[in-house]
């Protein structure tokens, strides 16, 4: 039960800070703050370092999945049990809930900041006034959540880091490079818990472009499972 | 008696630098910068990497706690004893405020930013206008005190990181990312200690603000000691 | 042949991720943008997580090259067969190709970033008009790729990181410091792979100066194997 | 005689990338530049990753100091000879005065960056028209490298760091730390060797200015060794 309730307390974090940056920084799905550099890159050391955080407090407890693509992908793999990963799923959902919920209570207790979008996914628009196609979209969260969860499946791997406690630092930092290039498109997701807890408060187009957010991210985590399949090495 | 200085110098480099650089960067209770994403990103890591840095040059001699918020829930984690924690508290308000008043000096030697606010905390004034709230801003940091704390708690555990070096990074990195969200909100204590220093000498409503800094972070504290109370594993 | 392909996938994320950045934060040859230390420093960060983030997911498998400048500066300094070596570079390249190609589809996707530069490399044009000189162009290439090339040597030597795990993570800054000082000459290749991927795709003057980010960093590499053969002690 | 040669080279990289990054990122000592945080948050992420990709380069080697006053404070601390001390500052110098002439080279090779400061050291003037005192110059430079030079005994004490790897990049972190905070005062150098290159090729206040970047980090590091003295375990 403690390794259900790390996982609930650290997706609970990553909503809360990542989503939290998001709108601190204002970078929302408004184009011309997407234009700015800094808002992208403070919005994507966000999500990074709430990995990287929770990787060294709930990792030796639950593994800080904190992601039910990685569960997925873990699962896939086959180092973890259906139930196990059902459960994860489960807590992981409602710890962003839980997350999103703290940032609309602080957002909403006199800071200005009131009816901003809580950093929910959704696809931009540009400064020229296009927005991103359904196509595009999921596209991206397909293949940024491949890389992503690939990284996931090497580093935590027997040949290369399950022993070396480097895992969590390049995991983070994959997913600070993941934000950096895919906030353009989607605002970027690769986790479908993520982008549960804010669309529930957030509504709207949050709500309808959901579905793109829960398939994509478990699309490209099936991609990832195969390919570290291919590469890994036969004793991993 | 040496790791209560070790305490005390830490917290001096943690303000001098920390709040020497919202100072160089111009990060400061002003509204139209806060909105400005390089001066926050730069902030952020000053006060990370202070942490790092500090860590990785005293932790071996005083745990590098340089915080009374996280003496406190060390200490309520029955880590450590209660003249150790209160003498620990007392030798980092007296490093705060070294650490402030070189910063004062510095500022005032003919560096064309003489009357600065010395970074010291207080409840920021959006580009629209209006002010957060003491309610908004107690309440950012009891939230973000928790989750720092949280991770200061889980990074250290016989669990996770006691023995694997990387708690240090962990921390400060963490630091870097309470930064990043709560800066726009009170310019971010989570440390009574870094508070009391800059407000001593910056006066004003640094002063009158100054409860919000202490009790925030302390009750943060309490907070996360109750939650890794719940998440940790018996054998802890 | 799992090396091969290790190799090939790594080279097509730091393509895909490096350049995708590029794209996503308009960090291209344009002047006007080049002067914007936000997107540099963006996708310096993104060139150099993407090493991070494969150094520790096929490390343990390839030694996660990908890079065939990195390549012959391994061979020179006879810690490879050569067959080994021409493999390499063969999946390098094809790695890249595919990496672009992604790239090249999602763009192209609806995104409102048809028609970009693909991240490829060229000479840089200023603010004021003046365009970087072939002579100035192939001489950053050459310099900066010794300094990352002699990084890689040393990391990775028994002397210093053979056995320690730092090296994914100091090779990886490496690229991210390579990229701040040279992207405003070249766009930094210091990887004849990750020019000759985006090249294809954009064509121009990408296809015609694509020769100096293959001479460049060879040239580069050679250098940097004769500094390291003269300051590595004589037991490496 | 290897680890002489290897101060030297780790010398020309930290001049050539560090202050390379200042002239391509255009942070030089013009106000109107300085004021902006993402050209200082570059240079300074520059000068500290250097230190980390040379840590891990040459530290098995040399032990990687590229800095007198460095080796000044270990010296003081008795942790290297008298001639080992003498040596290695020359050969700092060395590499410094290579990899100014280095940048200065490519800058005059055809980029548009004819003419510019070459990152070199100097009393920085703000927005609104005033200039650092010398005074105000000075105490930064003592203050800073204080800190700097700290974090370098203390993290390579074997109370903390001697054998975990990590001295490299906390005390490279450090000094983009130092670099955050100090740029607004001075352009940073707490490093004699890293301002001699520069000026010798700038010329003019780089020149005039030069013994402040001489005196000052030197009073630093002593004073940093008095401190460590102080609060350093018995045993160290």
């Amino acid at each position: 039960m403690k390794k259900y309730l790390a996982e609930m307390v650290g997706t609970m974090v990553l909503v809360l800070m990542g989503c939290g940056v998001a709108v601190s920084l204002n970078c929302t799905s408004d184009c011309s703050t997407v234009a700015n550099a800094g808002t992208v890159i403070g919005t994507a050391l966000a999500f990074g370092l709430s990995v990287v955080a929770m990787a060294y407090t709930i990792g030796g407890i639950s593994g800080c999945h904190i992601n039910p693509a990685i569960t997925l992908g873990v699962w896939l793999s086959k180092r973890m049990s259906t139930k196990d990963a059902l459960m994860y799923m489960l807590f992981q959902v409602i710890g962003a809930i839980i997350g999103a919920a703290i940032l609309y209570g602080l957002s909403n207790a006199g800071t200005g900041l009131e009816g901003n979008g809580l950093g929910a996914n959704g696809l931009q628009t540009t400064a020229a006034g296009s927005t991103v196609s359904v196509c595009a979209g999921l596209l991206a969260e397909i293949v940024f959540t491949c890389v992503f969860v690939l990284v996931v499946l090497g580093a935590t791997s027997k040949t290369n880091g399950a022993t070396n406690n480097f895992a969590g630092l390049a995991i983070g930092l994959s997913l600070v490079l993941v934000h950096l290039v895919c906030i353009r498109y989607t605002g970027t997701s690769v986790n479908p818990a993520r982008s549960i807890g804010p669309a529930l408060f957030a509504g709207g187009d949050a709500l309808c472009q959901l579905w793109i957010f829960i398939v994509g991210p478990f699309v490209g985590a099936i991609l990832s499972a195969l390919i570290w399949k291919v590469i890994a090495p036969k004793e991993d």
